[in-house]
């Protein structure tokens, strides 16, 4: 098995990713509310790139099947029913509801890469459940970090670090040199990942805005035991796939 | 002053630079031969992309003024004077010597950056000399890594922890990710930069091919306190212009 990482989506070639796994990780915040959403029952999740497609795609909806969530800037959209805080992806509020989600970074990863075979989503809180995924399907795999504002982002390389470190536990393999930076990175800083991840930029930011519970919460490693997946533009939880 | 450092020239959008400092940087091995070169009292060094451009150039130049020097895929250039081992450009055969430099990735990455007002170069041979640079220029800088087959490399990206690392000692800067990234990466190996240095893909490549010297060469840090810049498509000493 060979791992290759991506800092961004920008420099992906959608053409290396035939047959392979691909991995999206927006920690703070996208794919983290993915996974708590599906944990929590909601029964999808539709990744969109634009806030009019949202809109527009829920025209022909019944209004109690879907929420219209997500972000713009790091804040709520006027008018949806969530924003991109895992913490309102309560069972109660998600479950059986389809999700429209659009995110600035996240969702456009995730479009990017939406022509790959198997496009899973990582995070934190389901870092060994996505190890074990690429274990057991022992596939090539490429990591793709969504990156913030087009750039190499400290919450997203960590993650891969994480993930990195739990595929060790259970297999060999070889890799880029981008992919084991993300597991040295994280190395020394594993019993204290906060440490490391405050010297971020989009941390810092979210931190500015006054999102600690939501960074907490995102910091949290292995607390679901789900691995998102996106078939045909639709995220499900893999295991009902 | 603010620092950025970027993966490969690829990521890098020229408009960016302007009124910037860059950091061109190709640890293994091109910036420690350039910088090598001009210690040992070459008078200048032209780097260009491609063989045949180097063959064409020095057409109508004396034989005696002038060096032909590069690799291909980590090999001498069939006909050259000088492959890009840095233990060949002793002060007897460069002394007063023009340098046509062509190699794979570290001249490609000078050639996209060359519209940028101050083009500096960067190893770890000279970690120092080019933070006092940027100190003493107080500009922003951009540090530009050539990566090895346009991807990110372990050796570009430690050395830019190193040099983070000495301006650090000097003044106080705002970063973005990927500078503090390189700076992290690096720090505990601060004392044995071959422990972190031996996991990257360019270094086990010129280590299978034999470059043992080099290599221990090229990871010294601070034996030349000089500054290669580039002016007008030609590398010169800055003390020099």
């Amino acid at each position: 098995m060979f791992l290759q990482t991506f800092e961004t989506y920008n420099s992906i070639n959608e053409r290396e990713l035939k047959d392979k796994n691909v991995v999206v990780i927006d920690t703070l915040r996208a794919t983290s509310v993915i996974t708590t959403a599906l944990y929590n029952g909601a029964k999808e999740i539709i990744p969109v790139s634009e806030v009019e497609e949202a809109i527009e795609l829920v025209k022909s909806l019944d209004k109690k099947t879907y929420l219209l969530a997500g972000e713009r800037n790091s804040t709520k959209i006027e008018g949806f029913d969530l924003s991109n805080s895992p913490l309102e992806y309560t069972r109660e509020k998600v479950e059986n509801k389809t999700i429209i989600f659009t995110t600035t970074n996240g969702t456009k990863a995730l479009k990017k890469v939406s022509l790959a075979d198997n496009v899973i989503l990582g995070c934190l809180l389901n870092a060994s459940a996505v190890a074990k995924y690429i274990y057991t399907s022992n596939k090539d795999t490429v990591i793709v970090c969504a990156g913030t504002e087009g750039k190499f982002s400290f919450d997203d390389i960590i993650t891969a670090g994480v993930i990195y470190k739990k595929l060790q536990d259970l297999m060999k393999f070889e890799s880029d040199d981008l992919s084991k930076a993300c597991y040295f990175l994280y190395k020394p800083y594993e019993d204290n990942l906060y440490e490391i991840m405050k010297e971020g930029y989009h941390f810092k930011r979210l931190k500015d805005l006054g999102y600690d519970e939501d960074i907490e919460f995102c910091l949290t490693v292995d607390k679901f035991d789900i691995v998102p997946k996106l078939k045909d533009g639709i995220i499900k939880n893999s295991a009902d796939l």
